[in-house]
């Protein structure tokens, strides 16, 4: 009994591994985004039976593709290690629940979305772009409490002085700093903001222009300076990897300096001893 | 008696260290800061007396703990020799002046708001950020001047020459700098800007064209130049405090190479003394 | 026979590489440009017939010094070998069909606004820029998917929930495609894309604000990044190249070490040997 | 006479380099400044006879400085020998000019406008900003022939194919480049462009979003490249100037290692006509 289990396992891996496979699942996931994109359509209602039963068969492929990715794993455990495999889980079992109420359509419609997310999960390529990405968050997020500070701080002092002005734009905290964030991309922000408000007080440009320079000049000033240093510092560790570029051929020289000037010190040991006799 | 008070000083600058207090000091600047916050909704008239309440108590919490840190120190002096204390020296008195002129409580409501900057002396990381920002101001000035007189000249020429297009827009020289400066953020400076000036001076197009070319050019230039020369030097100083980097193993390879150089000059002599006799 | 044709296409040769002629070949690209730009006027109606006459001028001799380049090869078919060779050669015999039907005048006359590019194709310094531009390709194909990947999913997810609030911008997913684009370059997006959407669902800003942001930080962090990337390889391969700069004076060194490290080596092993007696 | 000539002009070269002497030439210039922004205001008219006053001073005492300045100099040639004199000289000479014409008026306000740029060539930290500024505009001539085919293209297929759309905006090449470079800016592009030429040509956001990308592309690919290849060079030669920095240290390390090696050949030689014997 046991043998079996393990030959089907092994072919069950092989198959998980294959490549025609992984294409395979990698279309069925397009076509279920295109399926997604599809519905959005109002002459979508008339293939909607096409539709009910496209959706079934790609809700059942990827639960059999779970079924086949698990029981390849010699721990079925260990397959719930990785976060990627936990958000696949996630995703596929969600979708099987049936939905009668009308209210949870919509919940089961953003869970069909989501699955397209899975691309990410299969091809490789995003999957680095991805953990990269990740990588740099956690010295961003210093950068971003910072200037969540400068807009709470404007915003406070905005809907104190300008709450007269325009109710809409500046009514309580949450307004003002909606209208910042506006301000802060540039969108409407002199005809739609400032200058309503320069009509009630003249000064009030000393407040946006204030605003502009500071977010302007701490944003590029620090992002660019993380992206700079992340990317440096990824340049500098793929170069010692592979052994290739200028911080790979410092490193070489900053070790065999060191030997070489061992070296030295032997030839000059022996030197002396060959004077003394 | 002195005893007492050293044992007392002890007891608080060790009060002033702990990670706790420290944690319960910030979580009060938050407070602070939603209590702001709240004070802009229109419901929270309800809870005036409690937001009275609560604003003394942190009134006197910022109280007593600026008294702690002053005491904590071993010269009461010594306290007013650091930016940030004296920062927090004068936010927290300034909201003890006991206020009943109605025009003042703006002042008074602007004080309290300034108090979330405490944030900012209490993080450790928001501090190290703060500083690298200062550090690349001077070297910012001479690019600032050099586009406040680009901005300067075009406003002086926009106002000679567009006044009688739109009064608003290009009035006085101030006015035509706003305008610009409303160009040069891209806020419907064609369709609210240009296109109006076009069916006055036709021509208009070179002055707003060699404006944004201008403009766009030393921003790019100078901007991205100058904040990476600062990362370039932060991070060549940190990489050499560290002994870690490239930029560490070259300074290391500089150093040692004089001393091999040395070594070598040695044995040359001594090759040389040894053939003499 | 024989000899007479080779002295024919050495002469062709000489004539192609001169530098008047292509010269002259660039004043004929530039005026077939300013020509097109002139049809664009309607004042041009009146010199229609000097335009026609310039038009077939310009036909000819495209076609008069394509056949020189393709006569100055020693193989015919080595012409066909360079991308940029079997440019011109479509764009020029194209541009030879007889147009008749009114239908195809359209047809007719983009390809003769593709003449224009035949200038990248003359000006060495332009096809280096475009070379340079198309090696960056690639690599920022995998974060052009990751972000279709995010546009597909926020649009799916807006057509679904903002259909009712305004057909034209969330009628489906292209709509919507097209609408998350125009957020993106920050277009009118609060304006009239946000405040409306806000007005039926008052939570909708979280969906318009992690959008902003999820775009705003993986531009800014990959496309930077990879800039970046291909620059420092191209000016490393440029310094090697050359043997100027830091880069190659590090290469230099790197070599000349190993040359210098066996010669210790052989003086160590003549010591010792000079010992042994 | 010829001694009190030298005397004289020893006197004037001193009085040119005097701190105190620049500073007071810098604040008329800031005077001369002011005065123009003053006058762009209506209540100007008041002080109408106090403005002619000072104006006729400021120039005045101009025409004083330039002439100290070509005295000081030995040879009165030298002087236009440096770009920034033959400006000022310009400048100062062309107020000099008596207008009684009203249409010169404008360009007697204009030029003295123009006296403003005298503080690039008086402070030499911009004077140096302008010329790192001008050393990149060279290289950034290609880029820019690039992005103008690119334009000259799009707006010829534009005022083709759009013309009947909107005459304002798309009736000539001229008209259409100009509305290209307001899409190239975001500026009103879906709202006002795009979707009012998509009611009549469904398919032509294909043309505005490949503008828009090959326009992102070239220009961040390529503008970031060149601005970091300058700043990498020049921040190369100050540090080979200065002595201090990797590069410098990099520089030390490679000419030093050449004695070294020579240094190690000399000893592999004394060591081997030392076993001749």
């Amino acid at each position: 009994m046991k043998i079996y289990w393990y030959r089907l396992r092994d072919r069950l891996e092989s198959l998980r591994a294959n490549k025609i496979f992984e294409t395979f699942v990698i279309a069925v996931i397009i076509i279920s985004a295109l399926l997604i994109g599809a519905k959005t359509y109002d002459e979508s209602t008339r293939f909607e039976q096409v539709m009910v039963w496209l959706d079934l068969g790609i809700t059942l492929f990827f639960l059999f593709e779970l079924i086949i990715r698990i029981a390849a794993e010699k721990r079925t455990l260990d397959f719930f290690k990785k976060g990627w495999n936990i958000f696949d889980f996630v995703i596929v079992t969600a979708s099987l629940i049936p939905i009668d109420d009308s209210e949870m359509v919509l919940i089961a419609r953003l869970l069909r979305i989501f699955r397209v997310l899975r691309l990410i999960s299969m091809i490789p390529e995003l999957r680095i772009l991805l953990t990269a990405l990740l990588k740099s968050i956690p010295r961003m997020g210093y950068v971003a409490l910072l200037m969540f500070i400068i807009f709470y701080i404007y915003a406070a002092v905005g809907s104190f002085l300008f709450e007269s002005v325009d109710e809409k734009l500046w009514g309580n905290i949450s307004l003002a700093m909606l209208t910042l964030f506006q301000v802060a991309t540039f969108e409407s922000w002199a005809t739609a903001v400032l200058y309503p408000t320069m009509e009630h007080y003249p000064y009030s440009w000393i407040y946006f222009l204030t605003f502009i320079f500071l977010n302007a000049f701490i944003f590029l000033n620090m992002m660019i300076g993380i992206v700079l240093d992340v990317m440096q510092k990824e340049s500098a560790a793929e170069q010692l990897e592979s052994g290739e570029g200028e911080i790979a051929e410092i490193h070489w020289m900053r070790e065999h300096m060191q030997s070489m000037s061992e070296q030295l010190e032997r030839i000059e040991v022996q030197l002396r001893e060959q004077r003394k006799p």
